[in-house]
C-alpha cells in the first residue's frame, strides 16, 4: 500500500510540471493546438489506465467488489455536471471581474472544501487545524500580491458585487465537486479501479459533449471536434495530456485513501513549487510575498499534519536565572 | 494586580496613538520642533512618575523592597547604553539601505527576541509557539509589502550585503536591549518603581548626553539644547512626550510581570493598529496585504497565548455516513 503523503508529493510535482509544461507547450504566448481538446483526451487516458487496471484485478483473486446496480453508478455523473456548471459560473465571474482578482479569489476554494469537508462528510477538525486551513489560504493569497510596477493592479477588488459573489459561488461549486467526488470513492469497498471506470467514462462523455457543443456555436467552422483533434499536437501536448491524467488517478486515490485537505495541500503547495520553478526557468523575479507564503503554507502544513503533542509540549523550563525568575513569569495557559 | 493582557491591550492601544500623534504633530510634513527632545522629555517624565510613586510606596508599610548596593545599581545602565550602540548601527544600516527595507527587515526583531528569550533568559516555548513567533514577523512584513503604484519598491532588497548584515545585528540589539531589561527587572523583588527610578535616571542622563553630543556635532549653531527645548512644542507635541512616556511605563510592567514576547505581541499589533487606522484618518488606500497581515498576526497571537489543549481537540467523530467512511480515513497522527 502507497502511503498517502507519498502520493501527496507526487501530485504536487505533477501538478507543478503541468503548468510549466502547459507554458512550454505555447509558441509566443499562443497555443497551436485546441486546449479543449486536452482534457477530454485525459479522461480517454484515465479511463484506459482504469480500464485495464481493472482487466487485471478481475484476473486475479479475490474477485474486486463492484456495485453495478444503477442506483449507485448513476452517482457517477454528478461531479462531472458539477465541473460542467463550475465552468460556466467561473465563465461568468471573468465578466465581471479580471483575472488577478479570480485568481486571488481562487483561494477561496480552501476555505470553503474544509467547511463542506466538515458539513458533507462530518469529518471533524480541531482549532489547529482549522486555523491552518485559512492560513494556507492566506498564504497562497500571499504569495500572489501583486508587486510593485505589475500591470492591471489597481484593478484588484474593484469590480462590481456580482463578481465577487460569482468568485464565492465558485468556489462553493469547487469544494462541493471535490467533497462529493470523495464521499463516492469512500462510500463503499468497491475496487478503485471500477469506481474510476464508472466516474471517467461520465467525463469522457461530458468532455465530448463540450467539444461538440463548442462545434455548435462556432457553427462548425473549424470542422467537427474529431477531425480536428490532433491538429498542432507536438511531443510537449501530449506530456500535457499525459501529465494531466496522471495528476487525475493521483486525485482519485488521495480521495479514497486520504481526503479532500491532502488534495488541497498538494495543488496549493504546487502552485508554490510552479512559481518558484518560473523563477529559474522563465526568469521571473522572486518577490517578498512569494518567499514570506511559502514560510505561512509550510507552518500551515506543520500545523495541519504534525502529530499535535509534540507540537504543544514545552521542553521541562530549567531553573537558570536567580532568585525567583520563574516564580513572576506569567502563566499564560490559564490567564488567557 | 493588574492583568498583564489589559496592560499588553493598554500598551497597544498607546503605541499605536504614538505613530498617529507623531503624523498630527507634523505639519506639512515636517517637524517644528526637535524631535530628538521627545525622547529625553519623555524620560524625564518617566522618571518623576515613577519616583512619586516610590515616595508614596515608602510612606506606607510594609517598604518597598529597594537594593541600593553598587553591584546592583550599576547594571541598570546598561540598557541605555545597548540602545545607544542601537541607534549608531540603525544610522549605519540606513546609509546602505532604504527606509522601506529597513521596515520591512525590522521584522526580524520578533525573531531575535524570541531566540535571545530562550537563549539568555533560558524560557522554553513549544514548538506551536516558535511557529507563532515566526509567523508574527511574517504577518507584520506581509502588511508592509508594497502595493502595486507605490513609489521606491524596486529598490528593495538590492542593497549591499553590508546592509543586511548591519540590519540583522540591528535586530539583535534591539531584542538584546528587551531580554535584558526583562532580566533586571525579574532579577530580584525590588519595588517595580525602585527599578524603574534607576532605569529612568540612566536613560534622562543618556538621553541628554545625546543632545548634547548633535550640539557639538552641529557647532552650537542653534544654541544648547536647553535653550531650544521646547521650541515649537504645542499641545500634540505635548502629548506625543506623555504618550511615550505612559508607554514606557507599561513596557517596565510588562518586563516584570510578563515578559517580552508578550511586549512584542503589543507593538506588533500596534503597528497593524495604526495601518488601519491610517486609512480612516489620513486616507490610505487599505491593501490586501494589510488584510492577510492582520490574519496572520491574529492566528499567531491565538496560536501563542490560547491554552493548547481546546486548539488540538478533535471533536468525537460523528458516524454519519454510510457503510465503513471511518474506516478508511487516513490516521494522519501516526503516518506523518
Amino acid at each position: 500500500m502507497m502511503q498517502w503523503y507519498f502520493v501527496a508529493a507526487l501530485l504536487t510535482i505533477l501538478t507543478s510540471s503541468q503548468g510549466i509544461l502547459t507554458t512550454l507547450s505555447q509558441s509566443h504566448g499562443k497555443y497551436n493546438y485546441d486546449y479543449a481538446t486536452v482534457p477530454f483526451l485525459a479522461e480517454v487516458f484515465k479511463l484506459l489506465v482504469s480500464s485495464f487496471l481493472l482487466w487485471r484485478e478481475c484476473k486475479a483473486s479475490p474477485k474486486p467488489r463492484m456495485t453495478t446496480e444503477w442506483k449507485s453508478v448513476r452517482l457517477f455523473p454528478i461531479p462531472s455536471i458539477i465541473y460542467l456548471v463550475h465552468n460556466n459560473v467561473q465563465f461568468a465571474t471573468l465578466t465581471y471581474v479580471d483575472t488577478s482578482t479570480y485568481q486571488i479569489m481562487g483561494n477561496l476554494k480552501i476555505v470553503t472544501t474544509g467547511i463542506l469537508f466538515r458539513l458533507f462528510l462530518r469529518r471533524k477538525l480541531s482549532n489547529l487545524q482549522w486555523m491552518a486551513i485559512v492560513l494556507l489560504a492566506v498564504g497562497t493569497t500571499t504569495s500572489q500580491v501583486k508587486g510593485c510596477g505589475e500591470v492591471s493592479c489597481d484593478s484588484l477588488f474593484s469590480a462590481p458585487i456580482q463578481g465577487y459573489m460569482l468568485g464565492i459561488l465558485s468556489a462553493c461549486l469547487s469544494a462541493l465537486a471535490g467533497v462529493y467526488t470523495e464521499f463516492l470513492m469512500k462510500k463503499n469497498n468497491d475496487s478503485l479501479y471500477w469506481q474510476n471506470v464508472q466516474l471517467y467514462t461520465f467525463g469522457a462523455i461530458f468532455n465530448m459533449a463540450r467539444l461538440l457543443v463548442d462545434d455548435f456555436r462556432g457553427g462548425f467552422e473549424n470542422g467537427p471536434w474529431w477531425q480536428r483533434l490532433f491538429n498542432g499536437y507536438n511531443a510537449i501536448t501530449w506530456m500535457v495530456v499525459l501529465n494531466l491524467g496522471s495528476t487525475g488517478l493521483l486525485v482519485s486515490w488521495l480521495m479514497k485513501y486520504a481526503d479532500n485537505i491532502v488534495k488541497v495541500y498538494s495543488t496549493s503547495m504546487a502552485m508554490l513549487l510552479t512559481m518558484v520553478l518560473s523563477v529559474y526557468l522563465f526568469n521571473f523575479k522572486p518577490t517578498l510575498q512569494l518567499f514570506l507564503g511559502i514560510i505561512i503554507c509550510m507552518m500551515s502544513l506543520q500545523m495541519y499534519f504534525a502529530p499535535p503533542s509534540p507540537l504543544i509540549d514545552t521542553p521541562v523550563t530549567v531553573k537558570a536565572l536567580p532568585e525567583n525568575l520563574n516564580e513572576v513569569s506569567v502563566d499564560r495557559a490559564t490567564d488567557s
